[in-house]
């Protein structure tokens, strides 16, 4: 019986923003902590899909890949996804709408939440964080420039979470999704999509276990700007 | 073999601001996930000090007691001393000099640390919150007008924890101390020492493990005002 009610988070979206994208867990370690989630591979190569236990990176060159075990992130979540989580039917949503729904109608507002919606869709908007290179360049500069993919008429899972705004900075506040498809040849980070009819789940999540990588010495002495911090994610990350 | 690598936090420091006392975790519960902590009780009815597994509450009248299981708690933070630590003789600190000996000399600055302080001291000087009535008000009102104590030549240990500037709103940024006689006494939150000679230690977790209280309609459905928040948790905590 795995346990469902704890976000896994490994690093923090803060320490990004300087550039410290260097990997400090390995993708084996974080299924150990769950079978369902999103992050990014070492020098911000892609954006990572985790679903029924297997890793998955969403590359810049518009290809899916499978993630080895010993590939190592900078910054992922994961959690166990509940299988006895309810179901709820949804149709001719964009992504906005679908947000919204998740906040006015699941009330998300202070709490984590692991969020799903597996469906057909006319339209999926996704961008890719490019690969970087040493010295790694602050996140802002890093994704100025992202290469976005659109597909049509694709079946596909929507995997993110809900993080309060009192947690900004820490993670993403409000939704980060990611996409994958059912093939597993289209992903990336979300930025529009038009669903058709499908089942989305919001798996409540009581506890957040975040794990920081206090043995890495670039992060413990590591600058934090957090004047600007925010704007600096919001500009990166939507 | 127990985990001394996590921190556990109950609840937030943002959500007393508004006046979220009710207590939600049981002192029985806490105890589970730490040896060692600090927090307060329901009604915001004193500073508690957890050391060697028990709970002690610093009370209004200057009196310490002893917690029963079943008493709740709105805000806790516990973890599992780890007894292999080293330990640090230090010698003739104020509180502002200890905190800064933990910054510059312990280099606690992106990491959460676990900190204790146990010795001989010329001066202690603690306050207590007073126990609230309900309706709450909020937190900067209720902790307008706190009894203040001061005791001398008095051994005892210091207990609390740094959190990067980062978890401010979600924790205090920065150090958050306690102090308990060895005589179970005296004790409160530290506004100020002069340490005569003892020992620290510093124990850094890697790991958050937060516990919000998800199935607490008033948590989840608070508003949460994080315009100011860092002003009105620097008013009531320091």
């Amino acid at each position: 019986m795995k346990e469902t009610t704890t976000l896994f988070q490994h690093g923090t979206l803060a320490l990004l923003i300087p550039g410290l994208f260097a990997g400090t867990l390995s993708a084996g370690d974080l299924v150990k902590h769950g079978d369902t989630g999103i992050g990014t591979l070492d020098a911000l190569n892609g954006e990572v899909i985790v679903i029924d236990g297997q890793v998955y990176q969403a590359a810049e060159d518009g290809h899916v890949y499978s993630v080895p075990d010993t590939a190592m992130m900078p910054f992922a979540s994961v959690h166990f996804s509940d299988i006895n989580q309810p179901k709820i039917s949804l149709e001719g949503l964009n992504q906005d709408q679908f947000s919204n729904w998740l906040i006015e109608d699941r009330h998300l507002k202070n709490a984590f939440a692991a969020i799903t919606l597996h469906g057909q869709f006319s339209m999926v908007h996704v961008r890719v964080a490019p690969k970087q290179t040493v010295p790694f360049p602050p996140l802002t500069a890093a994704t100025a420039h992202q290469p976005e993919f659109t597909r049509e008429q694709v079946s596909g899972t929507v995997v993110g979470y809900f993080a309060p705004d009192l947690y900004a900075g820490a993670t993403v506040a409000g939704c980060h999704l990611h996409f994958i498809s059912d093939d597993r040849q289209f992903a990336g980070h979300l930025l529009d999509f038009q669903l058709i009819g499908g089942e989305g789940g919001v798996q409540l999540l009581p506890n957040l276990l975040l794990h920081l990588p206090t043995d890495n010495a670039t992060f413990m002495n590591a600058d934090i700007e957090l004047n600007g911090l925010n704007d600096a994610i919001n500009q990166a990350e939507h």
